[in-house]
This record gives structure tokens, C-alpha cells and sequence, in this order.
């Protein structure tokens, strides 16, 4: 059960003018379920990517930035979950181009044209010919209105789809957007999250995309944490069709730019939220922010050792406020001149400590009462700079171990 | 229950000339449980200690500090269970030099000849009247033969007392090694453990205290990791009573000095795996080697980025070779030009991966068979150097999440 989320009536998904998606059964790894998504573009979109940082990052993956770096036409997502396709080696790389030149051929488009991603268990060969044989099924299925399909369809542990539309209006052309995530499990995006995918028909300038996908995946999937495993297949997609007809964005700093920026941010937003909301075993929904750091890197890196312990994630999935555990997380960061006499801790409201000790007024009852809520906010203020950091991640709970002690079973 | 661990028979520790035990029921958190450790040393001992990196540093640890480094001849060591003084500012302080006063007073010794030490819960007050109000009945209890009552009454969460004896012969002198350690969740020492004390009746040269309470420290307690959490209070203390007549040692480089370092880091080694053994909620031990990195670091960065992966954990915890996870961790550990092809990874004498994909004779039933046993190795082979780095550690069970959710209830 993922806490505090609201699941997007499929009827209230705009389709985005130029997308289209397929999706069908490949028995990829299981029989009977949704495993294959094949999202086809209009020809002229542009399209920005950013992936994993992890070295043993999926043949799939690398396979994106070389296409993406070359500057292809992109015509074509394909998605299968089951399988990650990651330390599968050179047999892995060619087996995944494999899948591209069958998708290829079939639209009559080039390898290059063609973006794959696999999402599933590592370290074992991807059974290509299953994924290959379901194509022509996929792309029988090609329709606007599937994206809450192509959301059930990329979902591995997750235990609801998710999916998010908004509109705004740029010179005086109505503009849609929409996205899907899915993600539970390994999740501690390091440029991108497990994957994400967002579309609009606003006309975007391809030059601007690179720029644009970064910061909506530094806004969004790149703050969220379940349990600090960078996974090796992370990636986050943002597209524009341009069939909205408006001139195309060239700056994000230009009144149009910003307006339209804002609008992918929160659909960018409520994805990655969704994310941790449905994560492995949560119980509780975390907003962490550190304050008054000497640079966002350092307010980051304490975000991250709050988000990442085990201590602290297991006391908030007890509502026990057993809130030094808070502190020594912030003692281990790793900023080594940390003055921790400058230090102060909030929950909520709630003043927890000042400088450094507990806060005189604080009481048991008062952290209590906000360790039971299903979303807190612990804010911690450094009292060193301006920069902060925000960090959103979730407890760790019986069901976080029940579920990766089982997850292939 | 440990992972294959024979607690040492209170009859085989060998008492230490010069170092007597004293231990109470001093109330400090809980009744009717002995909490109060007294350590008397004979005058000119020379002691060593190493301490947490952590920011959040508990107040005895800064007095140890102080004391040390003031080389001040140390009289008593005086440890309390159920309260960490961590995360209490300058009354925590205050608090703490008021026990190293009382002792030093009924000592007739001065506060600076006391080193304190605290373990337990974070950011709540010392009850130090209730430390203070036991000192008389720990000194009334000092013996020589107690460290197994020493060794109890410095648990928290652990559920064996770890203690540990050894002898060797140095100059014809028979020279006798015994240690005492705790620990059991928050543990990732970073310069220590949680609490480990050491003493021989060797005779050693104040002035390489220093270098080999690191050394031993670098292997042994610095080499585990139960949670990734590095505590607020870890301490490391080595005693040379010199009681056994032998010649100080002035060198570990010399015969006599490598000699007695090898009985020393044996001892501490037994005392550091004890503590993963124990680790919260444990059913594996795990060893960690990584070999063939271009520095120690590296190896070690990636050593520990698999001890703390949670989905490494519970995969071992549920005995399942979903090995893919261990190359994940791998992958995100932050060797940023790791080239993955180069790789190879194996599970006792099971080759799993090489060059970065899976190894064509490895089979699931082999993986399957090495998971199945409580002591696993795993060895990382990088192809990039010749540095190399061990990391003990153990699996992440449902019992880890029940003990944490439950530590202070």
C-alpha cells in the first residue's frame, strides 16, 4: 500500500498529440503479465535523456546516450521489464541492438531511431527472441490514450501504476503533459530515476532538451531515495511533440520557458513522489531538508545520510522518536568541520534540538505525535550558508526485507 | 543468536596484572542490570585509544581525548550502558567530567588520570547522579578475574558478552592478552568500534601507543559493518600494564614487536567479528575481499558499498544468488572509471562473473549452495591494481527491522 497516494483515473491521462503507445505480453520472465511497451513519436519531436551513473549501467542504457549522442531522430521507446539486461556483457549489448533493428525494420525507420530500456533482474541473458516476437503485437496496440496501459506495463515490485497529466496555456495554445514512472525498489537515482517518461505537445527547441531533462530530473527524480541502491538501468526521458503549434521554447529563462518549465517540474515532481510513496515496504512518506549549508553539496550529502540510514528509517517505521539517531547520521555525513553547537533539528514544528542538545521545551510527546503521521518533514538547520538540499525517501519496514528476500522467488 | 560464535567460558580469560574489573547495577536506564563498568589500571600503564570520527561525538569521547592527549597517566576507565551523552551539548559535558570527578576523588586521583565512556541512547540527559551514585559499589567490586562480568556489563543490544584471551611467550617473559568489545547495531566504526578494551601485561613504550592502537584498529574494527551507521560513541583502548617484566617493546617492526602485534590483532580481530557476528538481527557472516584495485580506498570503497547495499543484505538473508545486486553496488560505489569489463566475481570457489558478465559454467544451483551457508565469502576481482581491502559483515533480517523498531519501547 503506498502512503498518502492518489492513483490517476486513467480517463484523466490527456494523450499528447504525436505519442502513441503499444503495449502486450512477451513472457519476458512471467506468463500472463504486461511486460513489453513500445511508445512510438511523430516524426521531428525532440526528445532529452539523462541515465545512471552506475558503472555497471544496463547494455540498454548505454545504447540510449549513443543513439541520443548522435543526434538521431528519435522514433521510437522500447521497454521491457523482467530482465534488466545489466551484467549481461558484450552478449547483452548485441542482444539489446537485436531488439532495436526488429523494431527498426518494422516502422521502417533506422537502429538509431530506436531508444531501449530494460527494467528486472541483473546478471541474467535478456531473452531477446521473446521481446523481439512481441513487437508486432505492441505495435498493433499503438493508441494515444494508453498511457495508464504503458504505466502497468513497465511496473516490476511497484504495486500501483503511476501516471500524471497537467495542461497550461502558451501563447494561446493549450499544452498537455504527461508522464509515467515506475520504481520501488533501487532506488537512489544518480542523474535519473529506475524509469520515468514524460511527454508534452509544446514545441521545444532540441537544443534546449539536454539542459531541460537535467533540471527537471534534478528537481525530481535525482531527490528521492528508497534504500540507497543507485540501480544500474535509471532513466528519465522528456519529449516534445510540438504539435501544440506554439513557437518553439528556446530558454528556460524567458516568461513562456519558465511557465512550461513549472508544469513538467510538478508532473516531474509528483512521479518521482509516487516513486517513494510505493516504496519497497513504506509505511511512511519523508521530506528532509537541510538548511544553511556552505554549498548544496553539503546539504545533499547530510540529506542523504538521514534518507540512507537504516536507524533512522526503522525508528520513523516504529513512530519512535528515537530522533539522536537523526544526529548521528548528521555526525557521519562526512562534512568534517561540521560545527555541531550551531545545529538545529525541526520535525514538523516541532524543535527537537538547538545547538547540538535537545531543545528545552522539546518533550517525548511532541515528536511523538508527529512520528505517527504518515508525511513528516525533518528539517535540520546548519546554521553555516545559504544553500540547502531537499531529500524525499521512506521508512524501512518488515515488508521492505519480506519483499527483496522473496523478490525472485 | 550469533552467526557461529563460541562465546569464550568466563574460566579461559585470562586476568591481566595491573588491570582490575569492577561492575554494578547502577540504574541508569533500566533496574536489576549490571550498567556500571569500572577499569582500575595500576599506576604507569601506557594506553592507546582511537575514537569515532563521527561530528556528533559523545562528550566522554572529547574528554578521552583530552586526556590522552594531555598524557595524562590513566588511573580508571568508567563506562556506562543505557545512555550514550551523545547529542547533549555542554551540559552532556558537564555531566560527564562530573563522573570523571567523583571517580578520580574516591581514587584519590586527578580528573584528567579518568577516561569515560557512554553507550546507549542519544540526545537524552545523563542521569549522572545515578552513575555517580554507583562508582563506591563498582570499586567495592574490583577483581581481577572479572572480565567476564565486564564484558556483560558493557552489552546494549547485543545478546552474547564478547570477550577474549590469548598468550604468547616474549623474552622469556609469558606475556597474557585479554579484550572485552560491545557492539551490535550502529555499527561502522570509522577509527574504532562501538567499545573495545584491550590489555596485556607486555610492557610497550608509551610512545608507540599511538601508532599501534591505530594499526590494530585499522585491522580489526575498522574492518566491520553491520548498518552503514557510524556511531557517536565508538572507542578503541589498548593497555600495556607491563607487568610481565619483559623489556618495553619500541617497535613493531623488531622481532618481539611483530610478535606481540600478531597476539594483539588476533585478539582484536576475534573481538571486531564477534560484533558482526552478534550484528542486529544476523544469520550470516560475510567477508568481504576486493582485489586488485589501484589503492586501498578504492578496494574499500567498493567493499563497503556491498556490505551496506540493503538489497545485498536481504539477498543473503534469504539465501537467494541474486547476484546482480552485488554488481550493482559495485557499480555505484563511486570509481568513476571503473572499467566493469575487467571484472570478476566470486562466491567462495564459485566463479560467478567474469568480464563483467556472468561466468559461462556458473549455474544458479552453485550460487545457490555457497548462499545457503552462515559464513560466506565474497571476492571482487578488479584487474586494475594491486591494492585490496576485507570488510566483515553480516545480512539484513526481519529481526534487525523488530530489534530497531523496538530498541528503546
Amino acid at each position: 500500500m503506498p502512503v498518502d497516494f492518489t492513483p490517476t483515473p486513467a480517463d484523466q491521462l490527456l494523450p499528447i498529440p504525436g505519442v502513441k503507445l503499444g503495449i502486450t505480453e512477451a513472457g519476458v520472465r512471467k506468463a500472463n503479465r504486461k511486460d513489453l511497451v513500445v511508445i512510438s513519436l511523430d516524426p521531428a519531436c525532440a526528445v532529452g535523456g539523462v541515465f545512471t551513473t552506475n558503472r555497471f549501467c544496463a547494455a540498454p542504457v548505454r545504447i540510449c546516450q549513443d543513439h541520443l549522442g548522435k543526434g538521431a531522430q528519435v522514433r521510437a521507446l522500447v521497454i521491457n521489464t523482467g530482465n534488466a539486461n545489466a551484467g549481461t556483457g558484450e552478449e547483452g549489448h548485441s542482444r539489446a541492438l537485436a531488439v532495436c533493428d526488429a523494431l527498426a525494420s518494422q516502422m521502417g525507420v533506422s537502429r538509431e531511431q530506436i531508444l531501449p530500456f530494460s527494467t528486472g533482474v541483473i546478471l541474467e541473458p535478456l531473452p531477446h527472441d521473446r521481446v523481439i516476437a512481441g513487437l508486432p503485437n505492441a505495435l498493433a496496440n499503438l493508441q494515444p490514450d494508453h498511457w495508464a496501459d504503458a504505466a502497468l506495463g513497465i511496473m516490476t515490485t511497484d504495486t500501483v501504476p503511476k501516471a500524471k497529466s497537467a495542461q497550461t496555456t502558451i501563447q494561446g495554445k493549450s499544452i498537455s503533459v504527461t508522464g509515467i514512472s515506475k520504481g520501488s525498489g533501487m532506488i537512489h537515482p544518480n542523474m535519473a530515476t529506475m524509469l520515468g517518461y514524460l511527454a508534452t505537445d509544446a514545441a521545444i527547441a532540441p537544443s534546449l532538451m539536454p539542459e531541460l531533462t537535467r533540471r527537471l530530473a534534478d528537481a525530481s527524480f535525482n531527490r528521492i531515495t528508497v534504500d540507497g541502491d543507485t540501480s544500474t538501468n535509471d532513466s528519465f526521458i522528456v519529449i516534445a511533440t510540438g504539435k501544440a503549434g506554439n513557437a518553439p521554447i528556446r530558454s528556460l529563462e524567458e516568461q513562456d520557458g519558465k511557465q512550461l518549465y513549472e508544469v513538467l517540474e510538478s508532473v516531474s515532481r509528483w512521479l518521482a513522489q509516487a516513486i517513494v510513496r510505493d516504496g519497497e515496504g513504506a509505511t511512511k512518506f519523508m521530506t528532509i531538508e537541510v538548511e544553511q549549508a556552505t554549498s548544496t553539496e553539503e546539504a545533499r550529502r547530510i540529506a542523504d545520510a538521514i534518507a540512507h540510514s537504516p536507524l533512522v528509517k526503522t525508528a520513523f517505521y516504529a513512530s519512535d522518536p528515537n530522533l539522536g539517531r537523526i544526529l548521528a547520521a548528521i555526525g557521519y555525513a562526512g562534512v568534517n568541520d561540521l560545527n555541531t553547537d550551531l545545529l538545529d533539528l525541526y520535525l514538523d514544528d516541532v524543535h527537537v534540538a538547538t545547538r547540538g542538545g535537545r531543545h528545552p521545551d522539546y518533550r517525548e510527546e511532541m515528536g511523538q505525535r508527529v512520528m505517527k503521521q504518515s508525511d513528516i518533514g525533518i528539517r535540520v538547520v546548519l546554521g553555516r550558508g545559504k544553500a540547502k538540499a531537499t531529500v524525499w525517501t521512506c521508512d524501512l519496514s518488515h515488508d521492505y526485507v519480506s519483499i527483496n528476500a522473496d523478490y525472485r522467488s
